[in-house]
């Protein structure tokens, strides 16, 4: 049995990551070994790039626990984590499975707290700490006097506005108390045909609104101002693009900063170069993983397009070292799991994040660099796609190995009976709050 | 009081319209006189032109009456139908005032008939015909044995295969008991993540179920498959273009044929021209109004792009006369209304659709043929942009008022105080089944 | 007989304007006077509304006026015109019948002045003015040390950088001896491959250069940054966006604003958002109209989306009466003439742009602020197309009537056989210099 | 020196190549080893899957050695081949270093041979095959009786079919005499504006012309169709899709099939979607590599989207397997070489279509067969990315060492001073023929 007490933590004991990687560990070593000697040839110490991996912590919002759907419907997944606490044990599953998602992201009001310190308890046990919090003023909650239906930050109504600010407010209180220190907006703010909207009221509505959450936020605060093009309104969104985003991020002040979200831009847009833009300007805050093919589809990390994953962390690699100016990231996944067990999905997604970053790590920057000054355009690709057809897994999984987490995760979570576990426990018909 | 004996038709009297009419009647004649004079000197016989006008019906879909929303979340209109009476009934307000809508495409299982005969006096009292059938086997209904969740009848597995397709074949067997002559398949069948699908197999499988289908129907019965590149899945769609629906269609046998909806293709795609194809082929035999600037957005007709919809409407005058092998075409509306009431939502998208007709065909299609034959660009642009660039409203308010509708539909609406009525009878918080 | 003198100009007189307008003029006066009745009512003076259609001038750039091709081939036009002089004539064409075709935009080198005195009084003779001067770092030129084969103000090669600039200053220099007040950089520069550029770099560059270049500026004189997301190159370009253009800008100083081209966007880009977002930030300085379906296709003014030209007029108009901060507009049509007669093409755009201008000159704006006040959506969108389904042409007409154009531009053109006089002087294969 | 009685291929010896080698065989032979012995514990046989990548040849379009361009304008490179037979020289450069590129694809008329023994027997010294010749009915030859201009197939002028129609009949009595066993028709033809065509008569004329050309055909002749959705027309392509190819080629007979190329796609197309259906009707005959982030932006094969190409390769692997009625598919490079060294980005590219097709290679079909028949989604996507992961590279270079080719071309290329020695010999400023 791997529940006690009604709580899984305890039973993924290091002790059966252990076990597990047992089986593994003879291959694991051998493959690790020879990538390490063909990397000393090139001059670089894998050691190094793995205490990089090791650091890498990506947070996982609360919403991602349960079954994602679509507006024609959404399939449940047994066992879904159905209060908060349950959600911070199922990260607290990925965590120790990975070593990589040391971090909540928390959704107000679908995860208020009602008793903080037994949630940071939970939490503390689970090594997890609380990100961005992120409000909600796209929906109606059922004792809301203000409808969002026409919008929030950006309404014509100064009622609606004003209790869109004061939920927000309400969002950094609740996120004080947990140990947050960061506040994301995304706006789902816009119009759905031409004509609705007085574009130029909108937005300077908009302004005025973020402004004064800003200046609500602690000193020792962030705000992460998200944009998306389009979704869940049809014509128009008020805060489109980065441009809009990295303008009302300037007008609010030194601590309000762009986030990106991989799956909120139009066909065909060079995401990467917007992420080096932002970073020469000292302006990327957050950073919201996922992938798509057609608009926010929120599929699995690195399940579309790999290596555009990794273009991005070229860039990401790059200004972190090169842009001191610009923040530390808030990492998030925001995916949906509309057709997979959530926690798979998600173990999925982690890999291909640390994978295209170990990738990036591996470019030389030096060499990139003097191809780029001599214009040799095939070489700085060559140098490019060297790093990336390398077959980094023996480094992450080295990664994980040294932080006492599992050599192969997903084997792991299926070996251990996760999902049965969890089903057993909270039953099939458990519903996670959330889209 | 608009409402009486539990229905609003009754209320909505011939008497009433026309009272609402004279207000508006004397201008309403100068402005037809004058344009109608203008065509005269065209060589356009503007009652010709209003007869065809007058015989354009558009069937609405029962799922379209109620509130349409997003996975974000979906904000509930005061007055919806919640049954199919109701849904009948909010039909006959629209056809009373646009006498263009006068059939219902039903969606099986959220308008199974309980008893057949009151829903088929009910429609006749509206003088509202029964269209195509829509069957779903997207969404896992209560008591299903087999769920849809990874597709109905491209499914690997044969259980679901058989239930989708006995599904349809209920669907069938419902229609016939109301009087449609036609079956419509819309397959979310697809995949979310490059590996699930098999795409020989499942093309083979839904090609093998819809054979059966077909097979299933009444000798004068039609089906029609419909397409779509994405959503609900999000890397591929078992049908996910026209190609793919005629292909099938054709292997299915003479009475099936493709369904075009507008929403349902790839950026920037040329609809006119795949609409043209269908009709040289004799291949068109269904088709879904509404409007789009990002995806599958289900906004009014013409409300985004109505130059678009006048091209497709020249294509469909120039075939409905050139094809004659080509079927009467099924027309719908299949929209989503998110924020605007659903009757003045459906109201605006049927004068969009009469007013690209008219205009259409005001096409000077002789002058069009020469100038195209002498390869004069500039010239046929021309023709185009003087029939799309007249007005025609006076033409679409004159063939309303022919057949005792309103001059204009959404002032009488209003004017009615519909919606109080409706949400006095049903309250505020009625929900129509549907998305 | 049309030409004397080796002038064009000479022989489209007023007088035979005057005598092809009889010809139509009692039609036009009595579809006029029955359109401004309809106004009257409405409370709409149309005298007004045409002495803002009669003010409205667009440059035609000097390149437009040859055929133009693609990269598979290019069909030659004849009567082409070979030299500025020329060139300035085919423009003086396009004035006399349209009067809205005031201005020429040069580009530097194709149309360096040799005698800048013949040049004016050409110009002036015509009745033409000197809009922004165009710039050119895109072509390696014959004599030319450097090579932009690797881009131009953002080349790592600092001797290229500073061709460039030096190239730019010495656009500004000719530009000065014909009274241009203005100078707008398009830049091709970017990459095709990733790890071709140093995003951070190429901007940085970019910002630097552009910042010597304005210093460089007059006074009186105004930079326009023009963005485009791709082509000719086809991974990135380092002006991707309005938004990069808009921080450059703004690191410049105050007389740098950015230039939106309709076709230099991703697809499905709300543009008329993007102008509202300009306009409301006083950033808006030049705009150059096109059309397109695809890409940056470079078509005729209208003849693809005439509706979202009409919301993006709808958007300038309130913005030019609401944002006295934002400059006088500079006004280009941006088109490749790839298969119609490039003077007939530019005859359709002029009046594709003032039709779109008179339909949102018609929008009942309070009503409109109204409407989005009560968020009344399906009002909203009623007046917007309220105002487009008029059929402004009469209005459009009179402005030109007034000025002693052409009623029918396209036709008088075709009456005066300007063409193939043209081709009598110039001959068949006459090449304009340009793409 | 590496030339010598004006042949090129002379100075690549077998020899040369194999002293380059010896540089790297020590640490290619320690990475191929490890990576067979990883191979053989998942019970792959490296050997075998060596054979297939040595049996995979890639055609070299004639037109692809020279420098590339856009519409604004084009950046020569030094020592570009003028004549045929310095076009195969160059492909016989390539061949030799890859040996991977065994084929020339000619293009009519830019390569029409002159003295066919002679250019036989030249191809033939480099081991190098006539593939499938390609017609040009999109540019105007000089002598030519007929314009293009409105297109060639579809136009409806008569002569201009009939011209296009001899053109194609005497590409093919070229192609016989070279050995050549097929014929690829690219239309350009199609529309810019609304109105230009009649869809339905342009494609009954493309019908009709196409019919006449596939009757024409050797008995041992196939014909490839070759969709493209736009450009260099921007409103209409007449074979805009796969689904026209496929009914136009269904219509010519049975030695008829579609061409895919990457480039000729919509936005956000699901290419190995088609490429699946295609080989599962037999349908799929011609395949053009390269890589695209816009439109046909003809990039490096994999150098935007490597895993896209990888899932395509899954489906031909997959496919040519199982779809034995399906012919063998005719592969080339269809790229432009705007700012690398045309044999340079070829190398890349056939390097590029080598890894993904030993990639696709170790995908557990069975495994992964299993996975879709349990709709284990996690699963299925961890069986093809697992083979995406791996570093094929060492299995690339041993197939190219056992057939005596560079193990890095690239490096080998460099390392010979191929590029000098061609401009020592053609001067810097020769110019292909072609775009």
């Amino acid at each position: 049995m791997l529940l006690c007490d009604n709580s899984l933590y305890m039973k993924i004991e290091k002790q059966q990551i252990g076990d597990l990687n047992k089986k593994s560990i003879i291959a694991h070593k051998a493959q690790f070994n020879f990538l390490a000697g063909q990397l000393t040839h090139l001059g670089i110490k894998s050691q190094q790039l793995i205490e990089r991996l090791k650091a890498f912590q990506v947070a996982i919002p609360s919403w991602a626990l349960g079954a994602g759907g679509t507006r024609f419907g959404r399939f449940s997944y047994g066992g879904e984590p159905s209060t908060l606490e349950q959600k911070i044990d199922d990260i607290g599953v990925l965590h120790a499975l990975t070593q990589s998602a040391g971090a909540v992201s928390l959704h107000i009001p679908w995860d208020t707290p009602e008793d903080y310190e037994a949630i940071k308890q939970k939490a503390a046990l689970h090594n997890i700490g609380f990100d961005a919090v992120n409000s909600n003023t796209f929906q109606d909650q059922p004792d809301a006097r203000q409808s969002y239906r026409f919008g929030s930050l950006s309404n014509v109504d100064q009622h609606v506005r004003e209790q869109a600010i004061h939920h927000n407010i309400e969002v950094i209180r609740i996120g004080k108390k947990l140990g947050s220190k960061s506040l994301t907006v995304w706006l789902a703010d816009g119009s759905n045909f031409p004509g609705q909207h007085n574009f130029q009221t909108a937005l300077q509505y908009t302004q005025t609104s973020l402004k004064i959450i800003y200046d609500s936020l602690p000193k020792d605060w962030k705000l992460y101002i998200e944009y998306k093009p389009y979704e869940p309104n049809f014509y128009s969104t008020v805060i489109q693009d980065w441009g809009t985003s990295f303008m009302l991020a300037k007008e609010c002040g030194a601590r309000a900063y762009t986030l990106v979200d991989l799956g909120h831009h139009l066909p065909n847009t060079n995401i990467e170069q917007i992420v080096a833009t932002l970073l020469h300007k000292g302006m990327l805050g957050g950073f919201h993983f996922n992938d798509s093919k057609y608009g926010d589809d929120d599929l699995t990390v690195g399940s579309i397009k790999p290596y555009t994953l990794f273009l991005i962390f070229n860039e990401l690699v790059y200004g972190m070292a090169k842009n001191p100016q610009n923040p530390e990231i808030a990492w998030m996944i925001d995916a949906s799991h509309n057709i997979k067990d959530p926690l798979e999905d998600l173990i999925q997604s982690l890999e291909a994040i640390l994978i295209a970053y170990a990738q990036a790590l591996l470019i030389d920057q030096q060499k990139l660099r003097a191809a780029q000054e001599a214009q040799d355009v095939a070489l700085c690709q060559e140098i490019l796609q060297t790093a990336y057809r390398t077959d980094v897994r023996p480094l992450v999984k080295e990664s994980r190995l040294q932080l006492h987490g599992a050599l192969d995760p997903l084997s792991a979570y299926r070996s251990l009976g996760i999902r049965q576990a969890l089903i057993n426990e909270r039953g099939k018909d458990a519903r996670a709050s959330g889209l």
